[in-house]
């Protein structure tokens, strides 16, 4: 059985612990708070569940003391600065940190470099939910007379998204003047915007998201060859998921001796899966 | 530059043959009939592009000589033994031969690999078409009074498929005894079948395909996630692509003395693609 702990007890890390219990092959080693890091030690990977902006540290902590890591790290332009940051430190200490390990980057990122080998010329564009933008509602939350905020994204094809913002406003808030701050924030002003007043923000509370990710291409010199990828999920439950999978790939490359920081798109399928390779050989090949 | 020499220059050895020539990092060591498949050797890698059922005794002579090999065998229910059987001479002669390396066994495994790890409970389904049926065919082909034939997969949802026979009748054949002999042939008896008499099978070539892949399933204790992966493409123009793409994988395996015979779940997907990892990270994750 793989020894998994849980550093980091959100949304992410409790979908975490239902998908290591539900593991045929995982047994919970332990949820841990950030500030009790050092008691994963024991664990044979931890899964970091903590903000984004904190795995870095926590990963390199327990990257350094040779315990494998997966975190869901999510901001696409860092991915390759921390990668490179922790792939050394899993090299000197024998350790595997599969990293961004969530459905995008993640999972999608598996789905683009495979479409890249299936069609090399051509184009892909990703088309997020309709779903809930972390980013864009923190952005919208931080308004001046905002009280509580969601910014949902509505993908209107070839990567353009529509943003439907949901405010609602601290007493005597004017809604004329929070739309205008919206609208002339950087997170908003590049794309169609609509702001909405609402009695309450948590009433429309849905953790549901989705994919639409095309590719038209070339194989070979054969034009029109297309592929579409789609996805309905609940966000933190996919994400805990893609994580727990990942964990077995990381106990994995560390057995074979294959050490460093990796990302999903550097990972065979079938080292995400229980069973032995034979075994998902002849049930999915 | 990956030298890379086609055996068999049929519909899929032709495409293979466009799509070595469209890699930026690969030249054609040359072209070669089954008949000359020692002149193979030199190349870092050999596509076997023979009749699927000849894959094995030549990639067993190629890899048997150290030398690489990828094939797009497609008997799904040979395929473990068909692994098997290489490992062996792989691993003994520090070779690499990737298997099953089309769309269907191929590409497509990956992706129900890939939805595994993402949605551990549920169903997958893989609906073909509408596209050519090989098999089919040729058990179409084999009647008495068929002097042509042409199989379609036509998909009806859930791995359900309906079989449109369309037969270029010899000279005095009886189209209501030909009907009858095709619907009771094994491998229609079990599906909806339907046979259509025409004038000239060949005027229906068309070399196009389809699948609809369907995984609806469950993460961690999280029900009715929902994922979908769609293509419709030219079907020897991807299978060549395919073959070509995991030529490079082939070559970067035996680089790392990861020896052995491999089916495409047991590769990351950025070994498949021209580049550096640091590079495909950047434009992919």
């Amino acid at each position: 059985m793989i020894r998994v702990a849980i550093l980091g007890y959100g949304n992410i890390g409790r979908a975490a612990e239902e998908a290591v219990k539900a593991a045929p092959d995982m047994e919970l080693a332990g949820v841990f708070h950030h500030d009790d890091c050092l008691s994963c030690i024991g664990a044979d990977v931890v899964l970091v569940c903590t903000p984004t902006r904190e795995v870095q540290k926590f990963a390199t902590v327990l990257a350094a003391r040779g315990i494998c890591t997966v975190d869901s790290f999510d901001i696409h332009r860092q991915i390759a600065s921390l990668r490179s940051a922790l792939d050394a430190v899993c090299a000197a200490n024998r350790s595997v940190s599969i990293i961004s390990a969530g459905w995008d980057p993640g999972s999608d990122s598996m789905v683009r470099a495979l479409l890249m080998a299936l069609a090399p010329k051509g184009l892909t564009y990703t088309n997020f939910g309709p779903g809930r933008s972390m980013g864009h509602t923190v952005a919208a939350k931080a308004v001046k007379g905002v009280r509580n905020a969601l910014s949902m994204t509505i993908p209107l094809g070839t990567g353009i998204h529509r943003r439907m913002v949901y405010v609602e406003l601290e007493d005597g808030a004017d809604f004329k003047t929070v739309e205008a701050a919206i609208l002339a924030d950087d997170y908003f002003a590049h794309d169609e915007t609509h702001v909405i007043a609402v009695e309450s923000v948590e009433a429309l509370n849905n953790v549901a998201h989705g994919v639409n990710l095309v590719r038209d291409g070339v194989s070979g010199c054969t034009h029109n060859q297309r592929f579409e990828f789609n996805m309905t999920i609940n966000n933190p439950a996919l994400t805990g998921q893609v994580m727990v999978s990942c964990a077995r790939a990381a106990v994995r490359l560390k057995e074979r001796g294959v050490y460093g920081a990796k990302t999903m798109i550097e990972l065979a399928p079938v080292d995400l899966l229980p069973g032995t390779v034979e075994e998902n050989v002849r049930a999915l090949v």
